[in-house]
């Protein structure tokens, strides 16, 4: 059984504001958007003078991203006042799929829907969006004090994912001082591996009481694939909590937090 | 609902002659059938002095192709009387899709079946397809009388194509005095796109009459995408006519029809 | 109709020894069971002080696959007495796909499992793969005087049988004095290929007797496609008769037997 992070609720789409927002580099921003479609179909941007920030459930609620960008990573900056930009994240990501080489990328609101204008050389593309009332919010992160930290690489990180992923739809993490061991059990075979710290792999350990907990292996090789090549990958954990893990995109800062696979009693 | 170009009729196939035809390069054959494959599942050669033709429908009947490649595209060209070869286009893609590096092709008649063979260094393939009657035949392009002309490189137009494919399965087409407008609506957002006349995307405009149509974007980019990479492709439009889209590939001429898409009253 | 090579026999797995063995290049060694897996998924080997072999039938029983390694191929061989390892070839080769550059495999019994290790520079992947009695053993090969024996060059030779599919599910080869046909009939075309002896595709061909039989045309594709580039395969044919197909993956010698496609009357 999965555990919910939050009980769903019902918010109202307040946008009332003018804003806008250009940035350099239109692939940039796509890669951030695309690191919440791993996990979310739809969420609200919460946009205001720092910079622009969302919190969001994936639809089956075992976990929820939180993503952050401050306004000095984008090339132009105007936000007359706060905006709450509720939009269908997957539509938003097909869009900015097609974001070229060398574009920049502009955003404002324009009646109830977000026009989004990618700016080549000699071409202009523009897209519509329409702002919807998104239906699962998540306003806040769940408060854990975590017992270990563990950094890893990100790469070497993806190919255990994806090892485990052919043997089993579950995976353990169990951190021990200076040791941090992954698992998977499926029916054909069982994985096991130990890796000491300060190694190729784990960059960073830090364990105050050793903990362990067993994740949905599909949602964190989603979470993880979106991690940029040659970026390290932190890892919170607490025994029997959820999961956060932390990276960023350039400026931008992603948290994810997924809720532990308990066993059935 | 779509205009059909033509009513169906059934044709008979005549083959009553001896020809052998050679090219030196058997993978451009390939990439000329490869080009009518694209819309067309069987259809009938017709191989004169002068060169082979190929009118054909798609089987829906909102498209057709008119192919046409001169005899000094060849190496040999041998053609005792006119002749009319009824094939599966789809059969005659799979035998051409073998081509190899540095393979000659020739083709002969031999018997009711179209003999093709593979001529390597050390090796020869020999194919036989079987000749059919053509059921749809187009023996004669659409008369129109269209208002603009439109030049585009084909990379851009395909990338084009292909984002609007993931918004919508239509797209329109709106020409003014030097302005080239694409558009795709769908459910989920909606893209346009403007161009101006001499640039990198539009090579050359010419507008008698400012025009607009909206077609079944599956059916172009299908056509589109068989189009060499650095050419250029041409489209002939008028309000609410069929689209003719040309293009080249070597010595060869591809025009394709496809009828617009009309909203019903 | 295909013949099948054995009658089913049940065997027990018989395990009561030990064994440790390791290898320096992990890759290698998935390549030799991803060779075995293409046909078969599950088997018996058999691990003695002289090397490791493995027969086994497809589960249809129309091939088998005959596999032996010697003991100098690995860098540790260290076998008490002569053991037989039944698993499932399926998730050993699950397994082994995991295996990365320059990372070495140990691969030890531990109850009744198959405790396998992957050795990088800094950590240990540990997988263990539980040992099962196999149902379908093959202990012996088919004997058979072939007439014909042809020797390929294996990349063009899975280019033909790449070729051949498109067109049938079955394949001809019919031998004459320094002569090696192949054909493939389908309902769309017919496909002929004559090669000579030495030349860049029939490196050598020794013909006792003209031989000719038709075969499954996926299941040779299967066996070949793992021959590694750059290889040679050898054919022995005799005419109705299974056909014989050799090559070698470093020191490892892998027999494949495949029951030939015969008329119904």
């Amino acid at each position: 059984m999965f555990l919910f992070l939050y009980e769903r609720i019902d918010v109202l789409l307040l946008c009332d504001s003018v804003f806008e927002i250009k940035i350099d580099d239109a692939r940039y921003w796509r890669d951030c958007i695309g690191s919440i479609a791993t996990l979310v179909d739809e969420g609200t941007f919460n946009i205001s003078k720092e910079g622009i920030t969302l919190k969001a459930m994936d639809p089956s609620g075992i976990s929820m991203v939180s993503f952050s960008i401050p306004n000095k990573a984008f090339s132009k900056y105007e936000v007359d006042k706060q905006a709450a930009v509720g939009v269908s994240i997957e539509n938003f990501n097909k869009i900015l799929s097609s974001a070229r080489n060398s574009e920049q990328l502009s955003m404002k609101d324009s009646g109830n829907k977000l026009a989004i204008e990618f700016i080549g050389e000699n071409s202009r593309r523009r897209y519509k969006l329409p702002m919807i009332e998104v239906k699962k919010e998540a306003d806040k992160e769940p408060k854990i004090e975590f017992e270990s930290q563990v950094e890893l690489k990100s790469d070497p990180f993806k190919e255990v994912l994806k090892d485990a992923t052919s043997l089993s739809n579950l995976i353990g993490f169990k951190t021990e001082k200076d040791n941090f061991k992954i698992s998977a059990k499926g029916d054909a075979a069982e994985l096991e591996e130990e890796h000491a710290g300060n190694t190729d792999f784990v960059k960073k350990m830090s364990v105050s009481k050793p903990s362990a907990a067993t994740f949905n292996l599909e949602y964190l090789d989603r979470i993880v694939r979106t991690c940029p090549q040659g970026n390290t990958v932190q890892l919170s954990i607490k025994t029997e909590e959820p999961i956060k893990i932390d990276y960023k995109i350039g400026e931008a800062s992603l948290s994810y937090y997924l809720a532990p696979y308990m066993l059935e009693n």
